[in-house]
Parts: C-alpha cells; sequence; structure tokens
C-alpha cells in the first residue's frame, strides 16, 4: 500500500469541496498512491448548521463522484466523511471504495463528539447527528482495514476491536481542534497504534485560522512500535507513504500483546 | 497525597535492598510524602534464577518489614512488588499497606512478561511466574487506588477496568529494560492517564549497567490530560509530587469520554 493523505482546505461550497478533493487525487495517485484517505467532512464545513443542508443520501451526487474517482483512478478510496442523512437523521459518515467503484462498507461516526473546554472550545455533535453502531473492517487488496472517525479514536476499545477483528491498518478521518490536537493527537495515534500493533493514518483538514472551527492539520501516519512515521504541518498538502506491511507481524512476534491478552479478566459490569 | 516514588538501585542481597527501600522511605517522609510507591521486584534481582530463592509467603519476614515501615512513617505504602510463593507457585507480588500498617490488598501481574525482540532483549517471567487473575483497586484514605506491575500496563482493557471500577490514580511498581523504555515508557503512561482520565505513577528501580537486566529508570507521574507531571532520569533517587486530586473531575466534565463510552459496541468475541 502507498497511501495518500490528502489534507485539504474545506470551504462553504460543497462543489468547491469536490473538485479541490479530486485534484489532489489525481496528483496523489500521479506521485504513485494506491489508497486514499480523505479528511472528516471534506465536503462540508465542520459546523453543526451546515451538516443537514449539505447532507445526501447513500447513492447520491458526492456518493457517486466519489465512487468514480475511486475507479478512474484505481485507488482504494477512504472517502474521508460526508454528512449522510437516511430517514430524516443524519450522520458522520465514511464510505469506502475499491479500485472498481465498488462501495466495500461505510463508517458511521460511533462516539459523537460532545466537548466543552472551558475557555476554549465547545462542540455539541448530538445536536444534530445520530450514532452509528459499531466498528468497521473491510476487507481489501491490501488485506484488512479499519476506519473509524475522529473521536473513535479516542475509545481504546473499539480500536482493539478491530484490531481483533483483523485489521492491520486503520485509518481514521478527523479533525482535531487547536485544543485537543497540539495535546493529544500524536500521543493517541501512536498509541494506539503501539497497543494494537498495527498502522494508523490520520487524515485531518488543513488549518484555516479564523473558520468557525479551527483543525489541526498535523495528519500522520504511525506504526505497530508506536512511532510516527511522517506527519505533515498545519498547511494543505499531500502526504504520501509507504506502507511496510509485515512489520506488524514482526512486532507482534517479538512482543505477542494480543497473545497475551487475558480475555476473561476484562469483563466490564457497567 | 503527596506521593514519593522511590527508585532504588536493586542488588543480589535481600537484607542490603531492604534496608535501602526503609532509608529511603524515611527520606521521603521527611520530605513530606505521605504515599510511598516502591519499584517492581525492589527486594530481588529482577531474574528468573533468583524469583524462587528470594520469594516469601504472605505474612513472612519482608511482609511484615513492609506493613511495619507503612506503619512507623504513618504512610499509604504501594510495597512495589515482591517474590511470593504459595503452595509451591510463584508470583510478582505488589502488596499495600495503610498508614496503620494494615494490608489493604495485593496485586498479582497478571501479564507476564514474555518478549523476545530481536538482537536486544529476552525474557520470560512465564519459566517461573503464575499470573495474578484480575485488577486490583483498594480503598486508601486519599480515595481509590488501583495498581498494576509493569507488562500490566501494557493493556488498555486492564487500565479501562481499573478506572472504571473507581480508581483516581493508578501506580505501577515496573521495570521496562533499555530496549521498550526508549520506545514506550512515557506513551503509555501517558496515553493510559488521558484515555482514562486518572494520574499514573509509575516507579523503576535505578538503571544499573552492566546488571543481568538493565531497568531504563525514568520513574514518572503523569496527569489526566495526558501530560508527564514529573519524571526522573536513570539515577538512584527520590521523586516527590503532590497529586491534585480534582483536576480529573475537571478534565472528565469537560471531555466525558468515560461517559462517552458506548459499551455495547466493544464487545469482542474471542
Amino acid at each position: 500500500m502507498k497511501l495518500g493523505l490528502i489534507q485539504m482546505t474545506v470551504v462553504d461550497d460543497k462543489e468547491a469541496n469536490l473538485l479541490k478533493a479530486e485534484g489532489m487525487i489525481q496528483t496523489a495517485v500521479l506521485q504513485g498512491a494506491n489508497a486514499i484517505l480523505l479528511p472528516e467532512m471534506f465536503n462540508c464545513p465542520y459546523d453543526n448548521a451546515c451538516f443537514g443542508p449539505y447532507a445526501e443520501e447513500t447513492g447520491g451526487a458526492t456518493y457517486n463522484r466519489m465512487s468514480n474517482w475511486a475507479k478512474t483512478y484505481g485507488v482504494l478510496l477512504i472517502a474521508g466523511s460526508v454528512p449522510e442523512i437516511e430517514v430524516g437523521k443524519l450522520y458522520n459518515t465514511a464510505y469506502i471504495f475499491d479500485e472498481n467503484g465498488a462501495c466495500l462498507g461505510k463508517h458511521r461516526k460511533t462516539h459523537l463528539f460532545d466537548i466543552d473546554v472551558k475557555g476554549s472550545i465547545r462542540f455539541m455533535e448530538s445536536e444534530t447527528l445520530t450514532a452509528g453502531e459499531g466498528t468497521t473492517v473491510v476487507e481489501t487488496r491490501f488485506g484488512k482495514v479499519g476506519v473509524c472517525i475522529c473521536y473513535d479514536i479516542r475509545f481504546p476499545e473499539f480500536a482493539r476491536k478491530m484490531a481483533l477483528e483483523g485489521a492491520r491498518i486503520i485509518l481514521v478521518p478527523a479533525a482535531f481542534n487547536m485544543t485537543t490536537g497540539p495535546a493529544h493527537w500524536e500521543l493517541t495515534a501512536r498509541a494506539r497504534a503501539l497497543d494494537n500493533q498495527v498502522y494508523y493514518g490520520l487524515c485531518s483538514p488543513a488549518r484555516v485560522m479564523g473558520a468557525g472551527y479551527v483543525a489541526y492539520g498535523h495528519s500522520l501516519i504511525t506504526n505497530p512500535w508506536g512511532e510516527v512515521v511522517a506527519e505533515m504541518d498545519e498547511k494543505e498538502g499531500i502526504l504520501i507513504q509507504k506502507i511496510n506491511f509485515g512489520y506488524e507481524e514482526e512486532v507482534r512476534e517479538q512482543l505477542p500483546l494480543l497473545k497475551h491478552r487475558r480475555n476473561s479478566v476484562y469483563l466490564l459490569n457497567d
């Protein structure tokens, strides 16, 4: 897998976002990428007021554009996330397309981001969105890939479940902010990769100062030893990185964390 | 709580180790500590060949010395760990004593450290030790304290269980080595504290180059926002740090990770 992270600027214009995404995908493919990860809410400002107006059903115009990109450019496409509507409910949804444009699955953000840090950031996704109901691991030509969205990464149980379901890389459209980003973005990406002995790719929108929600940027890739393999700054750009599959097997052999789990002692009573 | 971490040198002489521990506890108490954490295997070299010969039963001479220290110095004592023997089986055990010398509980290391990193470190605790069977959270005058030992910290499920059982600080006698220490010690201590919104204290033996097992040192304290509050270097010494209880409540209110758990979606089938 040669993974391309598309750290794009998202604006309040769906068509402009779609054109930007396609242009950057094309560039990434020219640079050798065969798997593409877009950021969270790449076609829509990250704003409760926009999710409804921007939302589409599965099979809608954005869905078809994304499917066509995957097919046209012959890539595995984890299409960031977009606002999805189904029978009146809104979801934060990541669609996954294979190189023929077939939809391999979709992940609906399962942990809604409701945060209120005094004097800095307040955001309540639950004011508009409905939560998904579980992990998403899909079979691809690169093996099993887990997908979760932003705040989902905060929950170690969720990561563990994807790893035990066979994911060797977990790809995360995300948009941490200027409070949680510097404090927790790299730490969480490194720790989840280490604990589960998998790769992680996190893709953020580019940072736009003055926006309603200022994304941290710093899209990055971490490896099964807990190291940062590559990391961007806050500006718009593309990161392309070969994923060295097989290394996770080596790490698992030397430090058999998954084998050493004691599942019977972890049962929770809450 | 004013927590003292005793990063002591451990030698192949039980009496010398006990005298060293007591002297350092005394110094820490003079500096204001009212809770003391000793390192893993503080009375015994970390060596499979030593665990049997050094082991004692619960209620034995080392146990009574530790209980007396707690009472004499009026401290909560998480007495690192020592090799324990019971009906022919050996355990890596942490006893916990209150300020009256009463034993509040004991934790037996539940994840045995069996590692074989090519060209660097090989250690197989399972060659001599038997694993414990669960988490340990005790009620103390400072509130609920979780205790686990070294490799136990690798397992996010185990930490989560202690947090859900009410632990506000998790104290970890430990002995990472010169491979896993630089790579994973601080990362894991920060991530577990962040994910579970609790404090962590990790206490290592001092580093002795040329020893059979070279400990990393770097005893440290991390907080519920995932920050390192204080960290030692590799040399013998004492770290004393006031624990700002109440801060974990503040963090939990602003970023309600524990409240946002979706327990029904985490069920594992392995």
